[in-house]
């Protein structure tokens, strides 16, 4: 199968170092090899058609000299790349813009309207227009796969989807950013202010300069409304979710919440009608009264119960890993 | 596709339940009709080609009157209905015996030599053959499955399927067993003596009345065993499994332990060398420090970092929610 990148940050680097170091298994699983056969930047594509080598564009990549590549071409952008190359499945990294989607959301559509196989970690396409977009895929008779876009990389979808062919999924709780739960956390276990906890999470590069898309809590939102399209299939989008960021809780909230036992979470809620982020009193033994930057879901169901899975919601490697599931998932399904 | 159901105790008849309230979103899954066409118990087995009426086969069960059925045979026993009738795959759900894992071993055998599919939720024959059983329904061209063995609801293989895709999987831990979390949870909370504690369980029906089986461990051991195969492919049994029960765990000891900040839990770990089920001090806020008769599993995976799932570990519905789950995947892939 032949692979096209587009982007090719931390996200889409780490899925072609995994390409590389996976390949022994990926061959013995697959029968057949995956090549990349491009790989889009911002500046420009390097196109092969036999195949790019992997270690060295993922090295000239961190030295960020990917332009001196001999096969970079500066003039086939992005778009063009997707539109005119030959290849059968589209790996979409590029960065998340939650208010109009782009460059993620023309870069897929016009992948898929060309019949071909989709991947992608970016949460923007999705939140914005997940029934056009998963419409678009059947329509054309390919497969558009996220799983990198939810908690990182814990297997959400594939989880889901195995629970869903037997049980109905009532209702969806989770902490889906792992910024605001390591600054509220910290703000718990260590009695700091909401600026002091933000301040080191910066420091620590786990919140960006801005922090505003995470502690908003806008990337939870996303998350919130790709999860619940996929569960409820309402078609809703971001726009739709009821959200309340973490900036205005204080120091004392947060310990008269301790004294009572109790902690406060930025919980993501869906069932079929609503949608909410907010933060919540949550008890401290509760399952959803996870730590540092982890993430958790937790599904309501009529037969098997309570469902919770609980993993890394963000890191490099661990995205890339989620990526890399959904490609030989399609390597293997088309085969 | 035509099913056979060895065994109707709480999770048979809980199948059977669950078949016929779920049957219409079976038949628009599947575009086709399960029927059962014999339900085996120990004093005879009902046959009915064109499908047994499930609902009654229930109540009938209920009230411990199925040999009043019309289409009850107290000369057909499970073994020959197993070797003799025409079915697509066996739904066996005989209790566990661990020391031979009869009668299941032999009916899951039987079955797989007359390449027929298997759903089965019995640890006993695969915690003891698990390499001969999986080899036997490969060579014979048909599916075993056994999601209901461990961790009840919890789709546990399926996610470790899906993040096998990718990821090697070096260490799993795990809290697999109900009763003994249960026992645990309450002689920390409430300060009271592991026999007190028991007594309690066995009361609520969380324990049986010989506990042997889960308060030294064995029912964590089997499972630990059928995980340790499908991860690591070692073809380890249960007497493979290094175990300690709970049963010299005094109240002194846990409040010691409370005292610095840590409770005490039967942990199940296994790496691809070794198998242990042995009390184990873990941390109050760590993610395997769930309660009451919750199951969690955890597996340290090297891309995608720990990965753990909680729910359920028991409970008829939960269990027959995994075993109808088995025969929906079944029934999805070889039609």
């Amino acid at each position: 199968m032949k692979l096209l990148l587009a982007g090719f940050g931390t996200v889409g680097s780490g899925v072609a170092k995994a390409l590389d170091s996976k390949k022994d298994a990926i061959k013995s699983k697959l029968g057949g090899n995956l090549s990349v056969v491009g790989i889009c930047t911002s500046k420009g594509t390097i196109i092969d058609e036999k195949g790019i080598d992997l270690p060295l564009a993922y090295s000239l990549a961190q030295e960020k000299k990917l332009y001196t590549h001999r096969n970079f071409d500066p003039n086939t952008s992005s778009e063009k790349a997707v539109k005119t190359l030959e290849y059968d499945c589209l790996v979409e990294t590029t960065p998340t813009n939650i208010d109009h989607g782009e460059p993620g959301a023309t870069l897929v559509r016009t992948a898929l309207r060309r019949q071909k196989h989709v991947v992608t970690s970016n949460k923007g396409p999705l939140a914005l227009n997940f029934r056009e977009l998963t419409g678009l895929a059947e329509k054309n008779n390919v497969l558009l796969k996220y799983e990198a876009t939810v908690g990182g990389a814990m297997p959400v979808f594939n989880l889901l989807e195995g629970c869903m062919h037997v049980n109905k999924i009532e209702k969806i709780y989770g902490i889906l950013n792992g910024t605001t739960n390591y600054i509220l956390s910290k703000m718990s276990m260590e009695s700091t202010s909401y600026e002091l906890a933000l301040a080191e999470a910066q420091e620590m590069g786990i919140a960006e300069k801005d922090p505003s898309y995470d502690v908003e809590g806008t990337d939870a939102a996303s998350k919130l409304s790709i999860l619940s399209n996929f569960v409820f299939g309402n078609g809703v989008t971001v726009r739709d979710v009821q959200k309340t960021g973490i900036t205005k809780i204080s120091g004392g909230t947060i310990e008269l919440a301790k004294k009572n036992g109790y902690i406060i979470k930025l919980v993501a809620y869906a069932d079929a009608e609503r949608m909410l982020v907010t933060p919540r009193l949550v008890p401290l033994h509760h399952p959803l009264a996870i730590d540092g930057t982890l993430n958790v879901i937790e599904f309501h169901t009529d037969m098997a119960g309570k469902i919770r899975v609980i993993g890394e919601g963000a890191g490099h490697m661990q995205t890339a890993s989620a990526v890399l599931g959904d490609i030989l998932d399609i390597a293997k399904s088309t085969k």
